[in-house]
């Protein structure tokens, strides 16, 4: 396992961490701190989109694990992020269409790691996360993926929908799970795809929405508005495995 | 019947409570909070003469069990279990062949609520866990259940394997999960039928598997061994959804 979940505590640590080009997920800073070296740890966060909270003394001493974080405290990535090309050299070598989910949003660590896991049994080539409003790949998210992280490849991008249209011209196809949408059974998920995923409460986002090329909704029977996030990642990429299958006359 | 104590947490499922009809003793909401959401509850609540209790953060957070109230925490009057007899009546009320989710000793509060949740969207008529080794209605399981646990019925039974001999009298097919079945597109799952999803570590225990008339398994193209339980029995209830349909022509 690549595994280790690093919080980096202290002025030198911190701006060590972003010069030697690790992944920070995030940086929280004391709330009105404005001193020389925090503002040249800020501007090291804002080349590498590193999104910068502001906290008071009592929650930055809370999350401080030895009590000398001296106004910053960084929360690094436990593993390296794949790129959006890793994830097409997977399909590619493997000889088969491209199969990647994409997370608009996802914030709770168990369904993230739950995600990953089911995208790596359903044979997809990889993951793809926003930087901002989601979770990244935390301890929690690591232990839930089963070991899938060490095998899935994660990229993290900072424009989903940019993103997106990327791999357009790539030749997926994408498909995002909403309730408005066609039955998920009707529709051909066969050929090169994109799974699009929506946050817990909000669904995806208005843009992502529209940059995909398909609606497919889940069939709904009962009393409640809608399924767990991960429950519908695995219900959603199990119909495209089954329509591949079936496709491959298997 | 047994009663549970229960505490509802979080902005849906309190909402959720108390649009089911359920019975809330006392509500209580962090103090100087006035969003939406927290308008809409709060009204909700003086509908039904519910007491309310403004509270502060600290006094929340030590009420909460989930650490995630959200700035809402209800007290409701108990849980109740169903009977096993309360599942097959609402099948037979609905006119429908018996769709039963079975659990094998699930151990995690949020693949219960997960599950729960996934019953109901799915169209099941209820749920059927253990008393032994298995968590029961909490307020985890509550709040992770989305309010499901308001709408399906959930039965406590001593021995998992007699209630399935006693369900098959009334004509129900049983269905487990397991890797060394047969894939889950090729079996025939319509009919009445119960699905028995097994433990987390360790999967369907040994008398319950024997008691099952197919045995099922989801198709896995990855490194690692199995789905999260709860994604696994979305990914199988969905299949049971999708040949029903079919075979209803829609």
């Amino acid at each position: 396992m690549r595994y280790e979940e690093l919080t980096i505590e202290g002025r030198n640590a911190v701006l060590e961490a972003f010069r030697s080009g690790k992944t920070i997920d995030k940086l929280f800073v004391l709330d009105g701190c404005h001193d020389g070296p925090v503002q040249t740890i800020t501007r090291e966060a804002r080349k590498r989109d590193t999104i910068i909270t502001f906290v008071n003394k009592e929650r930055l001493d809370q999350m401080s694990a030895t009590g000398k974080h001296q106004g910053v405290i960084a929360y690094a990535a436990a593993y390296e992020y794949a790129e959006v090309e890793d994830i097409l050299k997977a399909a590619r070598e493997k000889g088969e269409p491209p199969f990647i989910f994409l997370l608009d949003g996802i914030e709770d660590p168990h369904n993230l790691g739950a995600i990953i896991r089911t995208a790596n049994l359903a044979g997809a080539h990889g993951v793809i996360i926003p930087k901002r409003r989601a979770v990244g790949l935390t301890a929690s998210v690591a232990k839930t993926s089963a070991g899938a992280l060490n095998y899935t490849p994660v990229a993290k991008v900072t424009n989903l929908a940019a993103t997106m249209e990327a791999l357009k011209k790539e030749g997926l196809w994408f498909v995002c799970a909403d309730m408005g949408g066609e039955s998920m059974y009707r529709l051909n998920l066969t050929g090169p795809i994109g799974l699009v995923i929506g946050n817990e409460g909000e669904g995806v986002g208005k843009l992502v929405k529209e940059t995909c090329d398909m609606v497919a909704s889940i069939p709904m029977k009962g009393d409640i508005d809608s399924l767990n996030a991960s429950v519908a990642a695995g219900v959603l990429a199990y119909e495209i495995v089954r329509q591949r299958l079936q496709a491959g006359g298997k």
